[in-house]
């Protein structure tokens, strides 16, 4: 149950507090030039610490690579990452070993599992998303190969919504804002909310440029319903959209249809995805994060035996997880998407005919 | 690829058009009362051309069992069910034999599998979610024994949104429409569209009430992000929220979190999902339908040859696909509730323990 | 449980004395030439009641194709299969209604499920092996295309062994023997035990000739493993063995290595498999089939509630089912080649860039 | 493709002469206490260079835990294992970089991946057994819980076969004989074989005491089957039996019968499973090892570019693997058992109420 994907299949381990996060990358086919420099890179765009608009935990984020990868390239066999914590402050957490904060998985761990890891939410913590971002840098490599970008930036930061999405802003905006005259509103609210003692949610819009048409195993596998699956499964995800999403509930079928022409479609309402099954446009999502549920003001909630407490949270927090959020969201959308090319082969009988005769 | 769940899989079967459509449903415990009248009621909730809302189309979508079951019991083998399509007019399709219906999945599945099964859209149609009803059916009666309840209703249409959610009301309205003071606004704004040979939108509630703590498989089965793999891959759904999902984005985590009392939460922004696992409260989520693409006004395509053509479709539609749509939500929450019950078993050694000695 | 392989997935339902029984078949690629001819003379090589050498139990075993198959090719989407039994005799069971027949599944199935199908052995029984035929014929005709063939035939009887393996000789024999020289003395030791009121075990012999080196996924999906799984499942199968096999233990490294030159190996002790993975050889098997445990003479057993009796079991049943259990190794023989011919696209980097640019 | 088990699933990575091997074991169930002595102790069984009858190449094999491990327990979280590899000499097949050694998996590696990673036979080696061996001992950990036992011991090398079967015995023999009259001559079969530049085979006989009844998911995953599968994955198997196996296959089924009484089964020929679940008696399986394809005698094989070569082996090698291929048989014995019991749960519905209720 901590694994994804079918034919490239990652799995992950590791907890915030532990000696060390990773990941076992299964199905690159072998052959594929690992770039370390790029994957450390990737890793260096989520890793917290850069900015007053993340948490002070600093974490070099070093990737190690232990197996799968020869003279430089991959060789089919599984991809192991392994990230050793460096920076954990489990003490920050011992106020709150027997506390359930509220909005964190404290609660639902505890009663599932019986065990309570306190030390900055253990599995449950957003710090396992490192190894997403490491297992994507991978799937990046491969969709660089076919010439496919999968780009994202912060869309809406506490309701200020961008107008433009540039993605090349994004890229070099601290908090990864699409649109240049929003960044400032969306950091004050941030900062603002940070000297609140309080968080904010955000919402990051992920593209993915150049997928060819037919990625999407209908009907229990699709592509809009695998990139919802790995979009929702992200920390404070509550909503994901697909192309126009909520808007075209609104709307009348004559203004929602796509229309089609000799050189493709008119527009793009339905986000690159009809019946599961990528069109060949931009395939584009919303991903809907909600505050930071690590707030500083006092709250209402229980002990592991059920006592009434008050308490205030102390460590180390994203004022707006939505912001390295948006980077995993690209490791995700881009291990969907390899995966999905992986699977389309043998579609078709002429397919498998081709690659093997 | 055309199998769901993980301890409790079905799989489907079948095209609009063909001899017949029906779901095998593998997993199911032993012993289970299998109510053969209250799974085709469930189909019956489902069936078309029940109103001057639905689709002309008729079809009886009965029923039949026809493995997995002995003496009226479960027996722990698979439960095969069958519809045979009785009212197929593939003639109404002939003139879009060669066409690309705007909105729908004909273009991207002709490009994927390079065959055009121009009957009603094949597999693709909505025509498959009445399997998917019935192995929901089953789901349902072992969700009842256990006093788990799931229930859903429409409440948007075409922008007009409702302000009570009254599940009881729904059960008994034609449009299954959650707010009694907004059903007349919505059912004229469906006939509106139908007689303009447009379509609507809409949005289905889906609520799950009585469910444990502790369904869901962190971190990569996690209950929202399957619920939002299910969702998103019905036809015709380009969004899905869980809890306050979209709004949860735009407030402050000292409003969005739920505080924690003795007998419970204090509020349940989080839609009964915490860390992607159950924690008792009612779980919640919104499905956006777009309008459907069937629609009788004359639009652009193109033909499989790419030769541009504009045409009007013909044949029998929904003018709102949400209506109908609503009972496959609760269809597939049922079993993804059914099959995260059994993968929570064995979640503690002491479960495992308990089970075995 | 009820499924198997991983691209070309099958799932089978269906009890012996139930109304049908049939499979899915899912992720066959679409534009395969489906000849429903060649598939029902595949369930005529497995169907009962041929020869004296068989149940008297005759079962016309008519496939009919529900779905995935348009105008004469495979579409992509599930390829749905049904039997339906025609000749049960349930009343024949009766007599063992609540008894256990020592040999069969009914002891486990009834523990574990708490409930007993007498019927024939409900789904424990090998009448469920047409639908793997069904499901087998079609995997073949994708193997065809590719220039590989699935052979079998029987090398041994009640311990009389084959010395000569001539395939051409078993599908003309009405028993599958290999050896013309043996096929009178397998033949007498299987009336003699059938007149004793008695069975005998065989062993079928099945080998793959033209698939490519290769085919195998280590190092949990290997082709040697997957092959031992799908004979190992088959009813009252016991052993498997792949190329040498126990003799292979037997002997000395420098005997049982497989030298290679230039043009290929100069042996196949191995079967055609090193280290999961095809090597180009021909793929050979044995599968070891105990005999019949449906015999007329008095044993020993017990009742659903543990009360001692001793009984004589009547109905018809094989004297030997190796004999039709040969046609069913090669379905599944057929399966998992086909299935491991899906999985291998996409092992390289330089295949993957081939099929998309 | 490099992970086994449904619901205790293990995932391994890792090559000969990489920088570690390693496995990630999920599904572990939460509060199960976790000695890591014991699994050192484990690891210390299989370990190479204890003594003449093993290869020369030492490594201390020491485990280290990473994940899913806190205060003690396992907290229901991927538990990864990591072990260095410490004594490489890679420079040992320095003279064997671009030829295929006979009996390996190089010629099908290279064919299907089109990388030579030449290292001590690179991922295909047995040294990835190891962390098979960590998972498995985890695994044993949890069926001690259960007060189930897995046996194994050497049942024959080179033809020479125990007639006793102590497993207590076996596990104090170096070789870990089940046989004392029996362990001096397999000694020498293995000395000899040493000396002569040549190796032998072997075969395992694995025995698991105490398994409730009822294991086994029919039909595609079935105990046997499963089990199959696990051992004919390992390196050099290339024979599996179940109870009698290939015996069962030249015997009358009034001899092969288990006949049952009140108390339970008169024999067990069948090897502790009917129908692919287990019976409460002792599941039974032999497990048959080739040689050692690794030896010193000169070979005919080709380079990578296909020129023929006659050539010797250099390096460090098991004269016979069947040894310390036991300890592994064992491993994988318990991982399947382990995830069979957690599968199990869930097969009535009287058993999920009792859970849940």
């Amino acid at each position: 149950m901590n694994s994804f994907g079918m034919k490239l299949r990652y799995s992950t381990f590791g907890e915030s507090h532990g000696k060390a996060i990773g990941c076992l990358l299964d199905g690159v086919p072998a052959g594929l030039d690992i770039d370390e420099a790029y994957i450390q890179s990737e890793l260096d765009r989520r890793k917290p610490g850069k900015s007053e608009f993340e948490t002070a935990r600093k974490e070099a984020d070093e990737v190690e690579i232990l197996s799968g990868v020869f003279e430089g390239k991959s060789t089919g066999t599984p991809i192991a990452m392994i990230i050793y914590n460096t920076n954990q402050k489990s003490k920050d957490y011992t106020n709150i070993k027997d506390v359930f904060r509220p909005g964190h998985a404290d609660f639902t761990y505890f009663h599932k599992y019986g065990i309570r890891d306190y030390r900055g939410g253990g599995r449950s913590s957003a710090r396992e998303t490192a190894a997403r971002v490491a297992a994507g840098a991978v799937a990046k490599l491969m969709l660089k190969e076919l010439d496919i970008e999968v780009l994202s930036g912060i869309s809406e930061v506490a309701g200020i919504k961008a107008e433009t999405f540039d993605y090349a802003k994004a890229k070099s905006s601290i908090i990864y804002a699409l649109d240049a005259d929003k960044e400032e509103e969306q950091k004050e609210a941030i900062l603002k909310a940070k000297n609140d003692h309080d968080s904010v949610g955000g919402v990051s819009r992920v593209v993915i440029k150049g997928a060819p048409i037919g990625l999407g195993q209908p009907l229990y596998y699709k592509l809009d319903g695998v990139l919802a699956d790995a979009m929702m499964g992200l920390n404070a995800v509550k909503a994901v959209e697909i192309g126009d999403g909520i808007l075209s509930a609104a709307t009348l079928g004559s203004d929602n249809n796509d229309e089609i022409r000799a050189n493709g479609f008119e527009s793009n309402h339905s986000g690159g995805i009809l019946g599961g099954i990528s069109n060949g446009e931009d395939i584009v999502m919303n991903v809907y994060f909600k505050p930071t549920p690590s707030i500083f003001k006092e709250q209402h909630t229980v002990t592991t035996t059920n006592e009434e407490v008050d308490f205030s949270l102390k460590g180390r927090h994203d004022p707006c997880v939505a912001i390295r959020g948006t980077v995993v969201c690209e490791a995700m959308a881009a291990l969907v998407i390899a995966d999905m090319l992986l699977l389309n082969m043998g579609s078709t009988m002429s397919g498998v005919s081709k690659y093997y005769k």
